[in-house]
This record gives structure tokens, sequence and C-alpha cells, in this order.
């Protein structure tokens, strides 16, 4: 047995223990409600980065969530790699779909249970113990920072700026994050592009309150029958999104890119069983993965107006809301689709009715190329962990902060993810397989190593 | 002074207080939880018959909501009129916008401020000092029947079996109910005809669990994107539905109705102002007082799906669910539009989604000859406390029982409202003028005796 995997032998309880430590603080930082939990959950990070071996770890204030900063400078000669992960976690209705309490994680089946499980203090978790393992056991070959923010679930809407403020702290020649997703169990990927997003609150508001559905039904204009016809009139029969100029600076992916990407495995009966659909329904004239990897969708992820208890109410309500949400692809900006979206939606609003749009957060697509030192490293630390080169991928979900990355820092990240499709992030039940949580570690260290060794050469 | 006007001087703090009795139970029916309260509201009306002068009074169960009846029979050879009333109140949400708790009755510039205020118990409370007051001064000239129910806001459900089953004991000549609205405080109508309605819930499932909208946005049909494309669709352009067979029964109304039906004042600039739209949206081809009186509408009542907290969550939800209404006119069947709505949204249904549509409650439209001779002695009565004719108008809003009370029991209703426009009914702030609440009382006083009269020709 190496090195690693004696380390990571001798302390698995620990490091699970400690895992769940972080997992109990229920940092869900689209509720201002749990702002003290942003500060709890940062302060244990701090405390794990130094009993990890940092020389130093800090908690910076923003005019939001705090970020954690750590760092161990071996030799200002050799490389640095920095960590980035998140500690804050989705919200977790409903609530009543859970089988187990949210933030009281238990292992069950080799299953972590926890919203957080995987997303992303299980994965983010790996890299503080994979740095311990190389401090301790004195093998740490290059210098290591760590940057753990509490927003990046609502758009790391401070990070920008930090990042901006403190170039130097951060400079570094490669990120590293795990919040990404393995292909199976033990079939690895490196995810190789992210999508974008743009998202937007939409409120359309009829009359000035409820009426009576009986007394003014048929006479005035019901907000909830605007929104959805406004909803509905944003795509065309074949998926397409019909807002002008949308997909204008669409990056069109080439038939030989669109060639190797059949390559990646996808079996349309397990995926649809998976969710329990008869059909799946996308743009036409593209695959499965193209529609959530390299074409923009529109998704409304909430919508409420009227009367929503239990039974019936007989009402005109006065206001209807929706919360939409588009990924983007490489190319589209998401702050110029922002405005475009909104624009139109104003420019379409009836007369009938007053429609307020209100851009929230976004972020630009990623690309990284697979012929980057820091990839072909990471790839042959899979290769050693599991025995597989793995398959570079992209990925339709967004880390916006990402791109962010490369335009302020001039840094390219490598998604080195160990969770699965089955992982239930964002939803009710999130997982995280117990062995996936070491294999990350072991896979981790080994990147290190290989990673050093390739900038010696 | 007259006898009528008299008494109700002497026991206008009496007749106030009797009925904050009654507002201050929160009797709303589509609530599970207020069930004990509906026994509350029930004991409190057996109470109010006996005290003001009933042979008798019961409580009824029922598989739902409790009934009270009550009767005078004071010479089988006389006339009987029977009072339908409700007991049972709308909702209250959206707490917030109330200015004052919606069950803690006050008296505020001159109206009463609370939840069923006007709708019903203020209106149906008159009918009971009403008649007190012809019992207590022995002037009562036909016998009284009094039938209130539990259930008229949430359909009236098991008040159809109850008239069915209890035909012999409430037999009567003719029923009156006050539960419309007048046309301006000082100009009193009589509704002559109503619309019925018809209730569906319509869930829609996408994927069994809530996904990750990066992951599977664009390659999985979302469930609200749905949701909102099928109710979008029940309306063309011009706001007609497009439900086939959706108009087939509806009785067109002749050129003569509908020329009659302008007399009705309206106001354009004022009904706008006093809902806050810029401008009206409804059938092309109709005014805004067809639209309501003769015309079926389509209305969301309510929406709800994915993430509705605060801020934002990108999510591509499993469900989405709307619960939607119909009026209906003279001569649609609501049993049949319920079902021809409830098998066409099925057949719409895409195959990548699970459509389940639950009908909930409905009724019948209804009419009222004006020439009746019940309406004649309404109409003198009226004009005896107002000082003019009342005018025969229809109301968009429906009280479905009124239509069963003709088929089961085979009893025309006079409906006698006091209501007015700016009462708030089903919203927040309900309130009814006190004016209104006295007024109402010596006018129903007077109908008794006109009506009487009239019998006796």
């Amino acid at each position: 047995m190496d090195f690693i995997k004696q380390y990571i032998d001798n302390n698995k309880q620990r490091f699970l223990d400690e895992l769940f430590g972080l997992i109990r603080i229920p940092s869900i930082s689209s509720e201002a409600a749990h702002k003290p939990d942003m500060y709890k959950a940062a302060e244990y990070w701090k405390k794990s980065m130094l009993e990890a071996g940092a020389d130093k770890a800090e908690v910076f204030e923003t005019e939001g969530n705090p970020i954690v900063y750590g760092e161990k400078i071996i030799d200002k000669k050799l490389p640095t790699v920095l960590v980035y992960g998140h500690m804050d976690v989705m919200p977790v209705d409903p609530i009543e779909l859970w089988n187990n309490p949210p933030f009281e994680p238990v292992v069950k089946d080799g299953l972590i249970l926890a919203r957080g499980a995987d997303d992303d203090k299980g994965q983010s978790f790996m890299h503080a113990k994979a740095f311990e393992l190389l401090v301790k056991t004195g093998k740490l070959p290059c210098n290591v920072k760590f940057l753990i923010e509490g927003e990046e679930e609502i758009g790391s809407t401070h990070l920008y700026q930090f990042c901006k403020d403190h170039k130097d702290m951060l400079k570094a020649d490669v990120f590293i994050v795990s919040d990404t997703e393995m292909i199976e169990e033990d079939i690895p990927a490196i995810t190789a592009g992210l999508r974008g997003l743009a998202y937007w609150e939409i409120e359309v508001t009829g009359p000035n309150k409820d009426l009576h559905s009986g007394i003014y039904g048929g006479a005035v204009a019901n907000p909830i029958n605007v929104l959805c016809k406004m909803i509905a009139d944003v795509q065309d029969e074949n998926g397409h999104i019909t807002i002008p100029g949308f997909y204008d600076d669409v990056v069109i992916a080439s038939t030989r890119e669109r060639k190797l990407m059949r390559k990646a495995p996808y079996d349309e009966k397990t995926y649809k069983e998976a969710i329990d659909v008869k059909a799946l329904k996308g743009e036409k004239g593209y695959t499965t993965n193209e529609r959530t990897w390299i074409r923009p969708s529109f998704d409304v992820c909430g919508i409420y107006g009227g009367y929503t208890g239990e039974g019936s109410k007989t009402v005109l309500p006065s206001k209807a809301t929706a919360k939409i949400s588009c990924r983007l692809v490489p190319n589209q900006d998401n702050h110029k689709i922002s405005k475009l979206v909104k624009k139109y939606f104003e420019k379409i609003a009836p007369r009938y009715v007053k429609v307020k749009v209100t851009e929230m957060h976004g972020g630009m697509a990623y690309l990284c190329p697979i012929d980057l030192p820091a990839y072909k490293a990471a790839e042959r630390a899979f290769n050693k962990v599991y025995g597989k080169e793995p398959i570079p991928v992209r990925s339709g979900g967004s880390i916006p902060i990402i791109a962010g990355f490369e335009s302020i820092l001039g840094v390219k990240s490598i998604l080195m993810g160990f969770g699965l499709g089955s992982d239930n992030i964002h939803s009710p039940n999130e997982n995280y397989p117990v062995n996936n949580f070491y294999k990350g570690i072991e896979t981790i260290a080994n990147f290190y190593l290989e990673y050093a060794k390739d900038a010696k050469k």
C-alpha cells in the first residue's frame, strides 16, 4: 500500500467526522436567516485549514457572506495550486421529501446522506484532507492556497470583487475544483466545459388587490394567465427560444466536436427511468448531451400567484411571479443576455398589466483545453486511482466564478469532480458515496504529485 | 317614524354586537383546521334563530360542515319565505395586507372591517334581525324558515343532498338571499341572474424529483413551462376560450337583452381606477358588463411550482400545479363543462409529462324572471326604503346552490343584496358599511309585509 492509501486508511473515521461537523452547519446562502451559519461554516473551514497544515488562514468579511482564505507556501519558486470550493448549500425544501433530516448527516448503504454531502461540502472537504495528507507525510510538492466562498449557490456575488481586490494573494498557476460529476462510480471524468447562467424574477401585476373572480372574471386581465402566456411564447414548437438576438453570440460546435461528444456514454432508457419520464423534450436537431452541454436552455425555476393553499378559492389574483433561468453556452455574455431578456419581457408586456423584471445573478460559460499540463496531470492522477483515463466531458451546470477566475486572474481551472448523477444535489435526499469521498482524497493527493513532477521538467 | 325604523333604532348597538359575535368565529370552510369553528358558528346561528323567535332550530350534521335550520310557522295557510345564507368565509391570505386582524371586527369610518363583514355574515345576519323585528313587534305576516349552510365558499357540497333529503322541511313559496351587491350606496339592485362555476386543479408532473437545471435543463421537459403553455393555449388573441365544445350550450343573449343591460350605470374610468389597471382585457365583441354577466370566463385562481422562496434557486422542478376556474352562463351544465375541460387537458397533455386534472366544486348559472310576484315585492320594499326602484342586474359571481334550489326544490330565489363593490369580499380588508346593515334589515322587514300583502290578493 502506498503512503497515500495508508494515510487515508489510518484516518478514515476522523476524516468523515470532520466532514460531518461542517455539514451540520445549515449554511443556506439564499436565506437571510442562515447568515450566522455562514460565519460558523467559515470559522470551521479556517480551523480545518490550520489543523491540516496551512501557514495561515483568514476569514474575510464581504458585503455578503464571508470568504475563507488559507495558504501554505513552501517555496516561492515552486508552482502554486489554488483550491476553490464553496461552503454554502441550497435550500432544503420540499423538506417533507427528505428521508433523513438534511443537516444531520448519516452513512447508510455506503452513502453520506445530507444537504451538502456532495455539493459542495463533501467534495471541497476532500481537498482539505488531501492537503493534510501531503503536509503530515512530508510529501507536499508545491505551494497550496485555499479559497472557500459562501455564495456559490447565489451567484458568487462578492467573490468577483474579492478576486479583483486580492490578485496578488490569489496568484496561482492553476485552480483545482471538485464540484462536478463522474460518469459512473468507476468511470472518472474531467469537466472541460461549463454552461453559463442568467436568472430573472418576473412579477406581473394586474389589479391592485385580489378580485372576486365572478364579479371581475372575463373583464380584467388575470396576471397568472398573462404570465403563463408570456412564458409560453418564449419557446416555439421546436424548443427554440424565440427572443430576438438570443442565439446571436452562440458559438456553434463543430461537426468534429459533436462527433467526439457522442462518444460519452449515454443510454436514453436509463436516463428516462432514473427521472421517471416517458419521453424527453428538448431543442430539435440536438442529442440529449448536446442539449445540456452546448445549447442554451430556458427554464422556469419557480412560479407562484393567487391562492395556493388547500382546496379551492375563486379569486382573480393581483400578482403572479416567476423565477426564470437560462443556461448559457460559450461566448454568450450573461450580462448582455440578462438585459436582452429583461427588455424583451418589458416590451411584450401587455398594457393591461404591469411587468417588473429583476435581473438576478448570472455568469459566463467556461471552456478548458484538454492539452493543458494541469489537465494532463489530473488525467494521470485519475488513471492511477481508477485504472482508466477520465473522459473529458462538458457539464450543463454552471459554476460562473470559474469563468470569472479566468477573466479576472487569468488562471484556468481543472474541474476534477467526484459526484454522481444519483447524488440528488439541489434536491431532497442529497447524498455522496463515502467511497467517492476517500477515492477523491486519493486522486487529489496524486494530482499534486503529478502536477509538481510535470512542472519540474 | 314607522315601527320598523323605530325597532332598528332602539336596538342598533345590540344588532351590531350580535353580528360581531358571529364574525369573531373564524369559520373558513376551505381549511380543515377550522372545522371546529364551523360548529361554533352553527351553534351561534341556532341560538340567534331561537332568540329572534323561531319555534325551533336545529344543527344538522353532514359529511362536511354542519347546516343550521330554523322555522317559525304561524299559519300553514299563509305563504312561507325561506331565508338562505352561509356562515362560512373565505381564507384570509395574504394576511399581511389586512389593516386590521380579519376576525376582530371594528367599525371605522362607517365601515365594519372584518372577514365575513359582508360575505355573508353581515348580509345573512340582517335576516335574523329583520325576522326578530317582525316577531317581537307582532307583525310577522307569514311563515319563515332559515337555512344557513357552512360550505358556500367551497361549493355547497353537502347542501344539495340535504335539500333532496329534506324536501318537506324546506318547502317554501320563495327563497330570499342577501349575498349580492347594490350598484351604489343609494342605488339598489336585485340580481336577476348569476353565473355558474366549474373549478379544477391541474397538476403537471415532469421528473420524479426536482432536478439540477444545469445538468438537465434543455433535455427534460419543465412542468412549469408545460403548464404555462397549456394554460396559454386555452384562450386565443380575442379572449375566446378555445376548448372544443365549450360554448356549445351557451344561450346567446338577445339584442334587446343586451340593450337593456347597457342601461346599467358603468364608467370605465372609475372601474379601471378602482382596481388600478391601465386597460381592460376581455372577450372581443362584448362590453365589460356583458363579459362578466353573460359570457363565460377562464381564470387561473392560483399557480405554484418549483422554488418560491426568497432569492433564487436554479432548479428544474418536478411538479407544477394550477387552480383554475370558469364562470359559466345560463344553459352551460357545470358537470358537462367540468368533464369537457378535464378531458381536454388530459388529451393535450404532452407525452413527456403526467397531467392529473381534479374536478373540484361547481354549479349551474341562474336566471330569475323580473315579473315574479316575489321579485315585485322586493322591488316595492327597496323603493320604500331607498326612494327608488332597484335595477335588475345580473352578477358575474356564482351562488351555485341557487340553481340547485330551483332544480331540487322547484323554488325561485330573490337575490336582494346590500353589498357594495368596494366591500373587498374574498380579499384583504373586507368591509361592509354599517349603514347598509341597518337599511338592509329595514328593507327585508318591508319585503315580508309587501310579499304577504301580495300573496293575500
